[in-house]
């Protein structure tokens, strides 16, 4: 059934994930034989300084290079794994490889996202495997999921929680109380959150997730650059206190729906009802809520990030092509997808969770609902905190409301001179 | 990439899953299409009763027989799918499918678990596919997820609810306070039950599932036959209640895990602590947590039962075929696993919930406490309900104690003269 010959890879750069996928090779070894029949071996390692001390030691026999053309001319490697990061030198890579004939294994989720229909293309015409399971929520195997096991489903919705760091950073100060800032060097100590985290906290990598899940599920291509996206650097405490009061947890959730053929999606931090799965992801974990139209809701949990159980998503894409499977990149005939109906932002439709900041005065609440009323926007419950005369909060939630109509009331609101403070305001999953 | 030509299925059986997985093809004919390539279209359905009123209509162009010879003779039928369930004559057909060049899909998991290897030594001699997806957990792709997307993880435990009827049973006792006979009658008249039950409530259909689940996660025969199975028949709605008050619920899990290379599995009813998201299955759905020495823990929910959810799951194994897929059928390169190293279950380590009903009398609990010092059981917590002078209910879980001193415990109880009624006692997850 499956070749002897030994399968050989190529793996540029040698990072947390690298040095995860070849702990992994070497520890499962005899089990990797045993379910593909063949040895997998690392040949060349690509990495930007060969003189660098490492504290991880290379997989046996493997050799270091600083020339991306190693990788791609050596008609021994049949895989290359790419694990650089970066968008121009992995494509040019990437490319490279593809047209040499080779299959390609990569968890470049930002590349895929902003930049992917040129190799999916290069990958069709030269008839080789495009694989990125591990490019969304590291072990979670979402990508084989929407691809493969739910394909025979027209999606309806999709919301997940995609970003691991973001995902501590609201764990921690929602369990133990802590401000942002805290919660985030915390992360940052315990090596969950990197230098510079803009990237995780502002919502772009989940939002480059969720393009590619959006591809994988609907067929659509939704541009990186149209997703809304709000991040969580700006939440406050007092909200996630609020929240758990009403029975919600704040989440920072990529959200696509199917709304009469128009696909409405974000990246936003959302409340979520503390009896929803969803609700009890904590730390660095991450997980996905799909619903199809046969299957209904499918539920995937799992590690998001780390070493070895992104290595594993990566080993899984490898050892389909040890395996011989046939290429099936997009899982869709077509490898550019027709783009996507796109519903305005501000038409979307959603129940908010509303905290304002007011002078605690007779007729204050009268006119908060007055400026939600003008605007057809329903207050389903509101509660008043504190006595404090130079300021209290309001929260409130509301039934569905168009966004648009969210932001005129905002702007009513403030113009009135009623607030003390920028509002805060969260839609509801 | 896919070849233009129809894939052309023989149906064997039409029940709730051969019904579901026609609605799908005819509901997502054009996406399945444009998934891959390919037009998928049912030929042939075999039932037992051509002439029997059916209230679904068939799909277009497609004709009934009771001849099972015309879905194996026929050139034209690249699949038979076997939903008929039994074990001799689904196993007689698959067999002739196999060897007439066909791929078999099925949901047939009874015929797996306790007859299986001859079908798969058979699809592996004639390069066949032997497709079961829709044979575990309904819609949860935990088949295609163990076989391939965790391939490269040496499993260390997989915890699954297996069964919605039993999981159906037992949430409607916990939420709804219903005795066990109430609860099984509803789920009879709501179609989650059949009218003989006890396949799903005494256990068998999960240790089915439990079976096949250990073979694709760790390459290892435990034998059907072996398998330690208790099910939910003697359930008491007090033991739900007491279970709450300590922060557990009952559930009916299917359990294998690997003990330093020996596997220790089983179906048992187990009390999960509700904080963990198998705690938080309710209704008909089912669930799966598998743990890999790379990816670490990974979860899995949706719906295990029903006619599109099954068919779902069916269909993307159709799909598969109609890619191209190379066969991996058992997840292998072997076909037939070799036998487990299978723990004694009376060596099997767990800690426990007891129930014993007591006279309320001085000097009891000491003798209880000295029945399980005796054998080695340490009590982590106790707590004494009521004063009947009848008798009360004495409930207290242990640290971790061996099947086998445990039974030696109640033994000694019993033989004591200390109880009652018959003891109740359980695992703790």
């Amino acid at each position: 059934m499956a070749s002897d010959k030994r399968l050989v890879l190529g793996v540029a750069g040698f990072g947390t994930v690298g040095t995860g996928l070849t702990s992994i090779l070497e520890e499962n070894r005899d089990w990797i034989i045993q379910r593909t029949g063949r040895e997998i071996v690392v040949k060349t390692v690509l990495v930007r300084d060969v003189n660098k001390k490492r504290a991880v030691k290379l997989p046996e026999g493997a050799e270091l290079t600083d020339d991306p053309a190693r990788l791609v001319n050596d008609p021994e490697i049949d895989v290359l794994v790419e694990l650089m990061g970066g968008i121009e030198a992995p494509k040019a890579l990437i490319l490279q490889a593809l047209n040499a004939g080779k299959h390609v294994v990569t968890a470049n989720k930002a590349l895929l996202a902003e930049d992917g229909f040129e190799l999916f293309r290069a990958a069709q015409q030269n008839g080789a495997g495009l694989y990125y399971e591990a490019s969304v929520c590291g072990g979670i195997p979402i990508v084989q999921t929407l691809r493969e096991s739910l394909a025979g489903n027209q999606m309806t919705s999709l919301v997940g929680i995609l970003n691991g760091t973001a995902n501590y950073i609201l764990s921690e100060m929602t369990t133990n109380g802590l401000d942002f800032d805290t919660a985030l060097s915390q992360a940052q100590e315990l090596g969950f959150a990197e230098a510079d985290p803009t990237l995780d906290i502002e919502g772009f990598d989940a939002a480059h997730k969720l393009c590619l899940l959006i591809r994988l599920a609907f067929g659509r291509d939704y541009p990186f650059s149209m997703l809304p996206v709000q991040g969580i650097s700006g939440v406050d405490r007092m909200d996630i206190e609020f929240a758990r009061e009403f029975g919600y947890r704040l989440k920072l959730l990529g959200e696509v729906r199917n709304v009469d053929g128009r696909l409405e999606a974000g990246v936003f931090p959302m409340l979520v009802h503390h009896t929803y799965l969803i609700a009890r992801v904590g730390g660095a974990y991450n997980a996905v809520r799909m619903e199809g139209n046969a299957v209904g809701p499918v539920f995937l949990h799992g590690l998001g990030a780390g070493a070895t159980p992104t290595g594993s998503a990566v080993l899984s894409d490898i050892m389909a092509v040890a395996r011989g499977c046939a290429p099936n990149n997009t899982g869709f005939v077509e490898q550019v997808p027709a783009p996507a109906d796109i519903m305005p932002p501000e038409e979307a439709e959603a129940c908010y969770y509303f905290r304002v900041m007011v002078r605690d005065q007779p007729g204050v609440l009268r006119d908060l609902a007055g400026a939600m009323a003008r605007q057809d926007i329903s207050i389903a419950q509101a509660v008043q905190k504190g006595q404090d005369p130079g300021g209290v909060p309001i929260v409130f939630m509301t039934h569905e409301a168009k966004a648009r109509n969210v932001a005129a009331a905002l702007e009513d609101l403030k113009g009135a001179g009623l607030l003390l403070a920028e509002p805060v305001h969260y839609r509801i999953l």
